[in-house]
């Protein structure tokens, strides 16, 4: 497929493509005891509670292609962003063997760490709920699957923070130590930047908070900051900039900060962390 | 660097190269707000008790290049596999400011993910500290990383299943469906492949290990027994064949699974579900 | 070297190799002419009066390489920005022939298009001078060169708009019309993208430009707007967005469109028909 | 699709894929304001008079892929090397409006920058009209793009020198300095040179054209000489080899050039400074 | 095609593909000299007595491709494996003469390269029938060929030894020299190694051949042995380990090595020195 | 290495680095039973009289790389083209033992592929020696491998045919049946093609020989020829165009041929039929 022919999340299809000659490598040593011919009738399973995400990769790993047997299908049950439990039928099809023996593990991997992003993307989003902050996630990705992973928080309810270095700016300590203060920072960024990239600033104080809001940076980044402080600065600068409120926020803690007024939450778990939801392939 | 020449594990380069790729996009949008001959100390600190693993990565994205300033230097304050706890000092130096903030990220990410694999297998390992019984991964990794997590399983104190598809064979249920039995299974398999490619097979049963055992496989994968009936056939075949635990073993059950004389315990959870070992990077 | 240590701009490096190996192929037939071991010394000098841009690559291409006999240099004379006139030395040194050969046409090639754009990019630029307008580019760029035009335009004293589809947003009519009204296009795109992409909106009308500002959009895009309407919704809602000019502007219309007060003029011929400033290599 | 699989030019597909992915990047941050399922009747059209071409790589990002709605549809209304003038509508058709928008500038780049090409190269066609010269390309082409823009020459009705360095050679200045004459640097060349490569020698004097014309080689180049000149030796040598005329030629001196009787006359403009000829798509 | 959705031998797709781009670079310069839309209808069959291989990569070169015209057919006469003699016809079809003239070198060459390793090895299987061993490759292969001229090997009658360094364990003179003993060097080994892979050691002394033995290694490799000490070192651990003949074997020898009881005769000439077997392709 | 910084022949590194990877796949498995640290002095041998090729691969593969110990080094002692024996030392050094023994396979099989087709294309070479024609090789080469093919045939003193499709035009009889006659096809190629290729006409006949030199085309080629029949037309037509002899020549006829007054001779089995000249590697 051309890479540019992509269903959503745009971009991950040659990682797809990589992970399945990762595991195949110079070919399926075991293949030689399946007749070429067997058919297979495949499904695979949630074997636990929570949000599938990475259907559509499992469809492209396992859908008919052309040259194939008359009889073999794929059937997709759920659409990423459902709620799934102990033996909900995901996808399930009929297709040569040797085929869905080769692509079983790679599609399951997807599946089950997307799955786990986005449900516990969900568990963070419900806590908030009624709140009006939002979730949203961090560059602490795992290598490779950025795109595929903040996908998968959107099909748990949360939003995104950049891609990248290169959709939107973030100045930090060393960023302002170097210029000399906030302002001097902001002042070197714009004389350089593009006026289509926002401006975010890391701040530990309302003194900083202060001197970035008259900046007019697009969002305050609130680092390590306690509730109290941060609804107070939050309620100060209200309608002037959005805030962000990060740093070590749990699934306990994440409720009272969400109540400071915040706009987004941003939590690296999410992707750093986010434990595999359980899916197996059975064959019948 | 040519692909080849690599230091341990080898293959991961070109992942490397691709995650800071895939963070740095067509370039940090930031970088204008900092001084282009700018010098940052920087050092990587662990955030919590664990083994580290990953640092080989960290080293090469922010070792000196030529053509840097003088001044510029990389200091490795620990190996992979060392314990560490919270401030620890892992790795540190001197380069320029711009470069080390486009690489900081993805170095983080490797060292956080590996080590947190290291850290979960060392866990396992030392549950089962005495029995002989090895700790061993699955193909459940992370697509894109599998060479490297298998190598932080290693750090850990762990040993490798296969890499892929393609170094060792496999027979489960369907290719014993296929044939008919595991005896014409393997002898299926024995047609076509390598004598030089090791075979196990998929047993829920003790006739199934029995029959097995007589087709002369190398190793038995007792595939969620429970551990009377492991110990059982452990005990009735020791010495003709390898016999690998595997299922649902967690970190409480470990031990009584090592208890039953089984050779290695396969545990998927360290490749898809251990939590990110938390580093971060301070500048001075 | 890696993809990611790259000089400004980043991201150019790939395409400078794969366009030495368009011209070189499958080898240099004539290079059996010239004696394995020859020096040239050789000089690129500029042949008309203009704006340099490019000079990195130049010296990525000719710069000494490690096994290379004593005596080869290079040496830079003037940086990327910096004005030029027939006869000008920009870059010289001594170097194999035969490597210089391979190179010098695709050096050539690239500094000739990029300071023809910095060059046009700087005739804009003075047209504006005093006025607080912007000169910015377009997408209308050379295929696989759009970082390294935009590169060009700002050695020209430009500054860029957007990189691509990726890292802004834009609601242009048919967006506008699939929603239903400006209102709406807006809403649909917050319910879905990142806090952190800025978003601008193509007006035709007054009437459009109220409703775009209303809506709080980050940039307003006057499209074939005459300079007399042009002022009028500039001064109505002065410092609440930024005002984008575009649509057919050339040198002789620049300076009225940049008296309406719009922040920034977008020139899409500066990328898509600026002409080559002329440079060739000399050896002695 | 398979890179050798190519209608003509053959060699670019995967110069447009990239192409699309420079602009499309990490996603289309746009497109979340587009319902996924609308479906957009698109067309473009010229605004200028001129020749087309790249119709073709219009065609391949535009035409309708397999699992799209029915009605989609693509239809060509020109073919490349015909003459449009304002709105003549060059090809159009109805596919999902967030693919269109994702291919439509880098179809509109392609086709503005060829269509360019192609133009400016009719119009040195014509102005030697009837002269019996053939109008042709150099290496001064557009970094990755030489292939194509060779293409658009052809299209209007020039011809093409080599492809590079590769597939025929050219003795410079300093291959006959380094080989002490024009007949030591031919016979060094045919010493290695293999049997099937055309072998053309840079002359500025009489002399020199004399001296290779002894020595046999295909193709003369008359470098910067003047049309007395050139005339003089053209007539002295007809027949034995073809002569090229190079150097600093324009639409005014063209002709004169023409009517020296060379054979064919190499202008570096085609493809380094033609400005794009407009077009524009359009929705309905 | 998606690089795993590969017939057997798994893996040469991009091969066989850059293998036609290595022929056809910047396009076929002949190719003007035909009709666009002429139809070819070709047949290609052997000139000498072998075993075909490769069929199906000429099948993939040469198939019927979408929007070619009706008529356009292939047909395959013969399956790898078959024996073939002069004007065998193996495969034969119609399509567009251009697409047939680009493809049909690449074609042959790689019919050619296989059927000359699938014929010899078919001769050398011959030369030991009834002896129970079996004949088997080596890593001397053709660089960037290895896996396609495995499959031929396994299209003679042969069967493989290791893929790679990556899919089983030899332990070699160096590596026993190292670790001081062949049982140093098999601990060293074990204490890294995953248990899912062979181990074989190179032995030259029956003492050697004792010691591998005694350390339960999977095969021995028997390094330039004469027949009367094999025969004898064969008896004295028959079924303990598996006995690999290798050094110098060749079509005359090779079944006294087979009478000595070892179970499989590496030769390395299968793979470095087979000729090509010819065949042709011819139009009508 | 940057594709384009290449020793001759240039094109062939990145064959050289993904040989390496085709061995070495997901890492040598037997490198842990080798102390990482102990150093090797190896040495390549021929082990057969003949011409060696691929010094500079081997050199390229073992030569010592920044961050490897003291005392490492390499040392060449044969250029491409001498002649080597039994036990001819060729090339020399001291290397980290892991490295060599990853690199060990790849270089000799480079090695003894290349110096294969150098000592066949010698022995041609010497068979025709005084007659004045030139051994030639063709297309028919080694998928992956013609540059270094190629090389190896001037290694042993040959000359190049036509690298690909790309660099130089062959008429064959369906280009003249489709055309209808000779004449007409040369047309027909004229019409589209650059005045930079040459053209050669495959002929069966003395009379089509006659109808391509008054074409004026370049090259003859007389296919499959009765050596009478060669030397009368090469007598008939001397001087005006470059005959080849092709079709079926061994070292048995080739001075047969020669002495005809061709120009050059082609062998297709220099590239598809060389046997490898057997080189080792030791260590000590």
């Amino acid at each position: 497929m051309n890479p540019w022919l992509q269903p959503e999340p745009q971009g991950w299809w040659h990682v797809v493509d990589d992970a399945v000659m990762e595991d195949l490598g110079s070919g399926d040593v075991t293949a030689g005891a399946l007749p070429a011919d067997l058919l297979a009738d495949w499904r695979i399973e949630a074997q636990a509670d929570g949000v599938v995400s990475g259907v559509g990769i499992a469809e492209y790993l396992l859908a008919p292609i052309a040259g194939e047997p008359d009889g073999c299908f794929i059937e997709v049950h759920l659409a990423d962003g459902e709620s799934v439990g102990r033996d909900t039928l995901v996808i399930s099809g009929r297709a040569p063997a040797r085929r869905v023996l080769a692509a079983e593990r790679t599609a399951l991997n997807f599946v089950m760490l997307l799955s786990g992003v986005a449900t516990l993307t969900r568990e963070f989003v419900r806590r908030v709920d009624g709140t009006g902050a939002k979730i949203i996630d961090t560059r602490k990705t795992v290598p490779m699957l950025r795109a595929l992973q903040k996908y998968a928080v959107r099909c748990g309810g949360g939003h995104n923070h950049r891609m990248g270095l290169y959709d939107a700016a973030m100045l930090k300590d060393n960023h302002i130590a170097a210029a000399g203060s906030i302002t001097a920072a902001v002042e070197a960024f714009r004389a350089t930047a593009s006026h289509m990239i926002k401006l975010e600033v890391e701040c530990e104080t309302p003194e900083q908070v202060e001197e970035a809001v008259a900046a007019r940076v697009d969002v305050v980044l609130l680092d390590n900051m306690d509730p109290f402080t941060m609804r107070e600065v939050v309620g100060l600068h209200r309608g002037k900039v959005l805030f962000e409120a990060s740093g070590g926020i749990n699934l306990d803690t994440v409720r009272g900060v969400a109540g400071t007024g915040v706009d987004v939450i941003s939590v690296g778990a999410l992707t750093h962390s986010a434990v595999a939801l359980p899916f197996h392939m059975e064959f019948s």
